[in-house]
């Protein structure tokens, strides 16, 4: 049995991510494709619990090293509990946010030095990576309205103010530049359609999707 | 004004931390010193809901590179917004338990290799430690019969079993005698007030207490 593919979706507040993963979880069963959908933070009962404590509470409820914590903690209960059993089983596991938020949330928004990000991550995944990372990318101004009218309740980093989301957009399109072979940026300002055919296209040239 | 001092208590379940936690607060108190007693997992609100999360639960709920992770996130919140707040003020903290916990749980017992654990202090210390340890040390069984009659119901650690409380103990003795500056180890068998004077004897000989 051939291992399963990781496939991570990334962007800021109110880019389309969810909508994506659904429509992509349907679109890759209809090929046969087994698909396990799943979130960060989150995705397993240990990590859904962390889950709380990062997106509920005031904006400065954590300092950003103790958030970075928090997301690595939740995502080694994520990484060993769920995704690589999965992806051992030969399913495709479709993550709704992966370690590129870290990167882009507490690094290049919230502050803590990215060669402290990285040692985080090296120590937690190794060299774990995801097969291909799907990037949503759109004026933070209209993503953050939005996810406004979505009010979900867990508003922490949405409260954030724009200048915050502003240096998460540019954070997001620097990891995308940084690793083109792993990363695809996508124009979230289209309909929901378009997103996800540009997506199916990109994931059929890069990974091969039966026919 | 002078900075305060940072004393921390450490040692495995039952050896009388928080009994001698009160004692040194009183004692210290009666000589005019200000003081924060405080404990970890938690000390902060933050802290406290992260510390729900690692005492409560099976004793499997978390893998140990988690539970490290929750400890040090909980740890940045403490340090940052407590104790070292505390200490700029002039005050005396005394924590129950700090790092040195984390080395013998989630290192010599739980199975993380030292290095990452010493990685991580790194990131989130940095050269921050207590000015003295002191390591109540007792027979493991003899201390978890203790910590079984109290039935605080905070029992995910104390139902890991005898093996690992016996590798609790010798990580602690290692942390001693690595560090004979920092740590001083005391008979934690002997009666309350017998412990309380030789931590004050230690206290006055390392730091130095008014008369």
């Amino acid at each position: 049995m051939a291992p399963g593919r990781f496939i991570t979706l990334e962007g800021g507040e109110g880019t389309g991510k969810s909508t994506l993963a659904a429509g992509l979880e349907a679109a890759l069963m209809a090929r046969s494709i087994s698909v396990e959908r799943t979130r960060e933070p989150g995705g397993t009962p240990g990590a859904e619990m962390i889950r709380d404590l990062l997106v509920n509470g005031p904006p400065e409820r954590w300092t950003a090293m103790s958030e970075a914590l928090l997301f690595f903690a939740a995502r080694e209960d994520h990484v060993s509990r769920r995704i690589k059993p999965a992806l051992a089983a030969g399913r495709w596991v479709i993550s709704d946010r992966f370690y590129d938020s870290t990167t882009a949330y507490q690094g290049a928004a919230g502050g803590v030095d990215a060669a402290t990000l990285s040692a985080m991550r090296q120590m937690v995944l190794g060299d774990f990576r995801p097969h291909l990372t799907l990037i949503l990318d759109m004026d933070p101004a209209a993503g953050l309205a939005r996810a406004d009218s979505r009010a979900t309740g867990e508003a922490r980093f949405e409260s954030k103010g724009l200048a915050f989301h502003e240096r998460l957009r540019d954070g997001f399109l620097k990891i995308a530049g940084d690793e083109p072979e792993r990363c695809a940026v996508i124009d979230a300002s289209q309909k929901p359609d378009a997103v996800l055919a540009q997506a199916l296209q990109l994931i059929d040239a890069r990974l091969g999707l039966p026919a």
